[in-house]
């Protein structure tokens, strides 16, 4: 199925493009009008002739010309003759952002609307959804203001994710922590198109290197495993999948109106479909950093290099905890190492570079890591609160990472310093504020490419 | 024992108060200076005449007057001669910062110091620490720049912490985070002083609220059982035991020289001692201020209140997860509601005021939540990236929380927007970025009100 007018249409009409503010027809209008998307953009009004400063049709029959993707934001009770009248002017691709339907008891109208995609053939994405981001064309519907809520820059994680709330959240994190968005889909109560058609869609996007979903519930299952089975051999596939409890199921039904299903059903088609589960926001994100640009991985020894000794043993628990091991440094690394470091500098493993390490130890340590063939990845946990340490280290990091074979996670632990350097050392490396984060998803990428050689 | 002068001294003498910006004594000093601290400051430095426009001394011995606590930050080969002067001078307050003991193999040099402690009588903090910084004082040793590091605002969590790299990411974070220190001690190596001493005395501290360790190893178990039976009767402790997997045992051992112990025999003493164990940093922090600033707990049923229905079903998940329950709404509570919502809006817990909910539905939701008999503590989720919610939703969450008689957890997720209110709430409400978080946060407190009620 070719989706391609709901992330590059060539003409855009948003239906319901209001005054208000506060409304989201007239923020879909602002969004796409300020961030200066590159195709037509026509406003529908049935009561005003302008809006935001641009010409609006009363209806869209009105509107002279192609019309590639239609963009509904009006109440429930008008979506149905909006529709109609988008096939009689043989707009076949969709988005229909307005709620109120099943997810508030409304199935009746619900079924009425689903009745009339299947009998028009319609692509609808929606209702009661946030719509699409795209990062590369700015393609932008989502209806929550821009000073409220950043767009990620970048990238080349696509998200497709059911619930607009957390959409939401995850877009806006993304934008915080500088994490690299392809394209996001929120699908919502899914009466038209579903997360497959999406999944496969994105599965044949070169710009796509990992898919991220989050899912209340899969209506068609058997072509979500099919689909998931076909594209998670081409890409990453992570997934959460929420109303797992008996009582977030119950909250699931509620809601968009889908059926949570047992969480055992969906680990195992999950499982099936090469589908990698995750149980948080942060955990998806964390690992789809690492899979969106990962050194191939060898084995699972990791060395730790510090210049906070207590941090290393932390993160020698995680790793401990999570069946990963500590590499043993080979002595001709030890001996590379004497004189390149504090003469307190503890040469285990965790390497403690210790409290007056400075950015030229940092380095002389990660290179002689690459090179011992003991090392299968490396964790590089920075404390730059210390007076030695200076940004210099984050060039240092990344001429070493550009030519580096293997994994290399940062860890960069603290406050507003720390976090300005863990988000620009994110640029070129997958960088966390914890080594829990860090080495568990150090673990799903070793967890991953073992399903990937049990594939081949 | 009396520890005053290791947080409120008159006076204080910086040793090893070097010219050179990057090392610890020039920072310390400066830092005394910058920050205005109300006692006297003396610099010694034995090569110096003056540091950072101060006038200093070549040895303590030149020093007149009277100093409560001494400050020593030289090498490790200097510290047994310092601490001897000091005792000649009559000050028995030390403050070791210097590392090179046994955290670098040199055990023997660290064995005479502990001697020479014990015959002299000495209260000797460290060495191979931090040191101490008290947010009402401003008394602060931490070497860290400030420009790297910020430091906490007042409030009522005190942190004794073994590990000066731990140390500096939890002042780090908390600073960031907006959450209220009272006083923070790292202790390093433990030859004088130890974890005990401060957690007896901080029991006695009326401004301490919640006391945090994070401990490598206690050396005197007997000691460590006695203090903490006896002050977690008073205020609650908390507490992270690292190096709890082998391999982080083995490093703990390189670090502080402290042995790890078996992971099981720690959990025992921490159930004898009433002292809660968390896992991880955030745990502990996010923990603390529930317990700080607590509203009496009856039972373990939550009312979940927001604006984005999944993020409600995420919070069913997690009360499912932690053995947690979700109230009924008594029928009084739904009927109270009708008419102040949306209509759309889903009258059951979760409580979901849907993307249009405003300021006002927010304030409905949580009033009656309080009033219900049936609602134990109130998780209200916030979404601000909506277009109807504004920032003067902070201030009526505010008036709430002051006359409330159940504890509120307020979740925040998102971006810059949703961290800039965060940190704003967190003035007065306890408030998370996750309901993972939060969650866990309130299993811990409910977990806290069973053993406090075991012990009466």
């Amino acid at each position: 199925m070719d989706l391609k007018n709901f992330f590059e249409p060539k003409s855009i009409a948003v239906i319901g493009a209001s005054r208000n503010p506060r409304k989201p027809g007239n923020i879909i209008l602002k969004n796409l009008v300020e961030m200066q998307y590159s195709g037509n953009i026509f406003a529908v009004n049935k009561k005003a002739v302008e809006v935001l400063g641009k010409k609006s049709y009363l209806s869209i029959k009105d509107i002279q010309g192609q019309v590639d993707l239609a963009i509904i934001a009006t109440p429930a009770s008008t979506v149905y003759g909006l529709l109609e009248e988008c096939a009689f002017r043989k707009i076949n691709d969709i988005l229909v952002i307005s709620g109120g339907f099943s997810e508030s008891g409304n199935e009746k109208e619900e079924e009425r609307i689903r009745d009339l995609i299947k009998k028009k053939k319609l692509n609808v994405l929606g209702p009661n959804c946030l719509g699409v981001f795209d990062s590369y064309s700015n393609l932008d519907t989502i209806f929550n203001p821009r000073e409220k809520m950043e767009r990620p820059k970048k990238g080349g994680i696509s998200m497709v994710c059911q619930s607009g709330a957390v959409g939401s959240v995850i877009l806006d994190l993304m934008a915080k922590e500088n994490y690299g968005l392809r394209r996001f889909i929120s699908y919502g109560n899914a009466s038209g198109l579903d997360e497959s058609d999406f999944i496969d869609y994105l599965g044949k996007d070169e710009k796509t290197k990992v898919i991220c979903l989050y899912l209340e519930g899969v209506q068609d299952g058997e072509k979500f495993l099919e689909t998931c089975k076909k594209v998670s051999k081409k890409k990453p596939i992570i997934a959460i999948k929420s109303g797992v409890s008996t009582e977030g199921a119950k909250a699931v039904k509620h809601h968009t109106g889908a059926i949570a299903g047992k969480s055992e059903i969906y680990k195992g088609v999950f499982r099936q479909g090469g589908i990698l589960q995750v149980n948080s926001i942060e955990e998806l994100l964390d690992c789809a950093r690492i899979f969106e640009r990962s050194k191939p991985v060898k084995g699972n020894k990791i060395l730790v290099i510090t210049n906070g000794g207590e941090l290393g043993i932390i993160a020698a628990d995680q790793i401990a905890l999570h069946g990963l091991e500590l590499a043993d440094l080979s002595s001709a690394t030890k001996e590379k190492l004497k004189g390149k470091l504090s003469p307190n500098a503890n040469l285990r493993n965790p390497l403690d570079l210790i409290g007056d390490a400075s950015d030229e130890s940092y380095k002389a340590a990660i290179e002689s890591g690459l090179e011992d063939s003991n090392v299968d990845m490396l964790l590089v946990i920075l404390l730059p609160q210390t007076p030695t340490i200076t940004i210099n280290l984050l060039k240092i990091l990344k001429n070493i990472y550009e030519k580096a074979s293997k994994p290399i996670c940062l860890v960069i632990p603290g406050g507003s310093f720390a976090d300005t350097l863990k988000r620009e050392a994110e640029d070129y490396i997958p960088s966390f504020s914890f080594s829990t984060n860090a080495v568990l998803s150090l673990k799903e990428l070793v967890e991953y490419h073992k399903i990937i050689k049990g594939q081949e």
